[in-house]
């Protein structure tokens, strides 16, 4: 799988900046969202400093990569449904207007999986749900509602 | 008000190593929750490099601190109920079960405030808002529903 192409390889120069996605930020998390079967799939390894209780992640950290996650997802939506190639075509930017998540278990220090799937898409709006696991086992559970961006527009409201 | 006590400062020794909030992760944020006047209040101020589009903040780190200051407001709210001192009592511990953000504008890559009240509290569990605003803009909602946790009861779910 590491060798598909990652929907953020793609983002244009200047929305690739996310601390939480963007290639060009080098102190970020830099995660990589691909096309799996039935939805999109990202992988996490958390630093040995992301604590909540010594042992587990912290809320926020699981927070941020289903955020980030869920945006990826987004551009690999609507890349299908525009039939843009992944890799080829420049990836378009959502940002995200809602984010849900509940914390089913605590998340283990430890790699995390993303499973995302789409739950509605229409214009410029997206709708995806994720399962975060570890070990198989899933821990949370988020859903958020991404929008599309343009270059000119991101000072507006969403 | 940064010389009144913040609930963190009291969390038990092996409950304070979160990445958002915990005092001793020396990686962390290590966010400071005081009682304010009808609620709560925390200041945080972003690293450069925390972008989402340049000049602007990344939703991770937005949800993240609205998760640590929902879960320090939940531990102000449940003292106060108990009638316990912030500052000389012991501070309890809660866990997020559930978050939501509802990102309303762009938030500027600079201090934020939030300001959280209280909803619900009935034993453990207790139910948050905030408002996290940038030179007086409010640009996110939050809601969490946190659930206060024993030093034993981590493991478990919540």
């Amino acid at each position: 799988m590491i060798d598909m192409p990652a929907v953020q390889d793609l983002y244009p120069d200047d929305v690739a900046h996310c601390f939480g996605c963007g290639r060009l930020n080098e102190a970020g998390h830099q995660i990589k969202t691909r096309l799996a079967e039935g939805g999109t799939i990202t992988a996490f390894v958390p630093e040995p400093f992301h604590t909540a209780i010594p042992g587990f992640a912290y809320g926020g950290l699981v927070a941020s990569i289903i955020d980030c996650h869920s945006t990826g997802s987004a551009a690999i939506f609507a890349m299908e449904r525009d039939r843009l190639v992944i890799g080829t075509d420049p990836s378009p930017r959502f940002v995200t207007a809602r984010l849900e998540v509940d914390y089913l278990l605590p998340t283990p220090l430890a790699e995390m999986r993303l499973l995302g799937r789409l739950v509605e898409i229409e214009g410029r709006k997206v709708v995806v749900e994720t399962d975060l696991s570890v070990d198989g086992v899933v821990t949370a559970r988020g859903s958020a509602v991404l929008i599309e961006i343009f270059g000119d527009q991101f000072g507006a409201p969403v």
